[in-house]
């Protein structure tokens, strides 16, 4: 792992340039605790971020490096802004561009080469928009997805964390209607075990997980459903006979008073929501998106790209920060 | 509407004997915010409140009126229990038992004609057993199921409220792999007016309601699923066209947020966890479950038969004692 000193490199990717991406890297950059912690690296395109400084009245001293120059292996001493690729056409704040969705890419794409590489120790990343990714061609609808496909990892999943609450999601961005053919035992497995893995190196204790049910009471012995028979009880069942500290599956609707919550270091659940609105409601501005079961350690800001508020110097760098922080831990 | 002095009479329904529910309801009859607000009339078996008011310590002091004589016309003038007819076979308690479930049905039926009637103002029920109703040979999942059916309503929906948060649901008891079939654009309406009909008479101004997505994002334009396009715009439309404060669909996640819930009387949620996970978050045991379009006004508690602790004397009548509250509130 590279590591400047004993701080770890981590590179934080720019997200979408029309977004609140490029002012709260710039933040982050100059933030005396993230500076406390890491070497931050910043994967984007200067032209951008000169042009974001100066709207929003942000300082801008770190050095510019080419991208070739880093990929020849470059070490970081000190903050540094890595150029992959100027957007040569002008940029709208606050809407959905073509360019922008490729130069979100090609920020992912370096960062990833070098968490492979070992030149950054973690990435963490600023919201993508998936409408502009997809003008530029790229189909995969979020972080994860591009992520997992670029380091060709096997199993992977989505967890969101915070000092309130840790979910982990069995399914993510598909439509409600698809959630149940999605599901299966192997899956739900994959997530417990990998959210297990994660949690322990968290919390450098064995975790106490908690897998949530699909349907209204959890099925109700099949009276609501057969999901929780047919696939959590079992994928429970093997985790538990694997020695992990697994509780369910529970009902969903009590899954998440505060006693329960108190009992549960991380929660599995079924499908987005299931887990995003109690996470959202506990943990709203300080939530992390960590992707587990790649062979990098990646994080990521849990809001948009709020592109109603762009460029304007109101965005709150607090997400990322809190990003960066979890992927320091991790590293 | 049916009063004695200027207090309303409300029924109380015993619900499932072997639960909790006899014990709470005998708390509620003598408990003094219950008596000061209305006149309880508790249907039920004397035998079971006999034996569960000794085993647990509750003083059983209201008098048994036989329910022909109650059928008669019998006007309540201090709190009464109507004998709804006794279980002829030894009860366990903590067990499903199919004579349990066909008592728990009687006390409904016997209250449901006296609402209809206008012998009571309204009625609050404790919680009955699903299993033992089916066992009894009832095949209705649930109270809002069997009273829709008694009173013939043509358009019901189950609602929950306390002083945190106020849900209404558009599907209630099936599995979530039903739910988007479940949906049509018609009975999202039915539930936004339905919710906004009662939510303006219990604030007695111009409710503000919020309605939630079905998808992750809220389908992100059709990207995760096109319910929110196909039904639940057209049903918001609608319902502004008609005059109601709407605002929606929002994006599930964020939708329960403390900042949206400031802004929001009542929210109409598609399926039961996305409105009982917050709604359990925020009102655990103060919750109470209200059926709307109703030609009689029903509450109920917001947990279950806790079989685990019945007949000990642990239960909290708090719910029930809400449930008797709220229903006073909109007789």
């Amino acid at each position: 792992m590279s590591k400047s000193g004993s701080k770890p490199v981590i590179g934080i990717t720019m997200g979408d340039a029309a977004g609140i991406g490029p002012e709260i890297c710039l933040a982050a950059l100059n933030h005396a605790k993230v500076r406390a912690l890491c070497t931050p690296v910043l994967f984007g395109d200067p032209a951008i971020l000169t042009t974001v400084a100066k709207q929003c009245r942000i300082p801008l001293t770190a050095p510019v490096i080419a991208l070739a120059t880093w990929q020849e292996g470059y070490q970081a001493k000190e903050p540094v802004i890595i150029n992959t690729g100027i957007i040569d056409t002008p940029i709208q704040p606050g809407k959905v561009q073509a360019p922008c969705g490729w130069a979100a890419y090609l920020c992912i794409e370096a960062a990833v080469d070098a968490a492979v590489k070992k030149q950054i120790a973690a990435m963490a990343t600023a919201p993508i928009h998936k409408e502009a990714l997809r003008l530029a061609g790229i189909t995969h609808p979020g972080h994860t997805e591009i992520i997992t496909a670029l380091t060709h990892a096997s199993r992977t999943c989505m967890m969101l964390t915070s000092d309130a609450i840790t979910v982990s999601l069995a399914t993510i961005h598909i439509p409600l209607r698809d959630v149940p053919a999605s599901l299966t035992a192997e899956k739900i497995l994959d997530v417990i075990e990998l959210t297990a893995d994660t949690m322990r190196r968290m919390r450098q204790r064995e975790p106490r997980l908690t897998v949530c049910g699909l349907n209204p009471h959890g099925g109700e012995h099949g009276l609501f459903g057969d999901e929780e028979t047919r696939l959590i009880e079992p994928a429970v069942a093997e985790a538990r006979r694997k020695g992990w500290d697994v509780t369910g599956p529970l009902a969903p609707d009590t899954a998440f008073t505060p006693e329960k919550r108190a009992a549960t270091d991380a929660y599995i659940v079924m499908y987005h929501d299931q887990g995003l609105i109690p996470f959202k409601m506990l943990a709203f501005e300080t939530g992390v998106n960590v992707t587990l079961g790649l062979p990098i350690i990646r994080t990521s800001v849990d809001h948009g790209t709020a592109f109603d508020i762009a460029w304007q110097g109101k965005a709150s760098a607090a997400s990322l920060i809190a990003a960066i922080r979890t992927a320091v831990q991790m590293a």
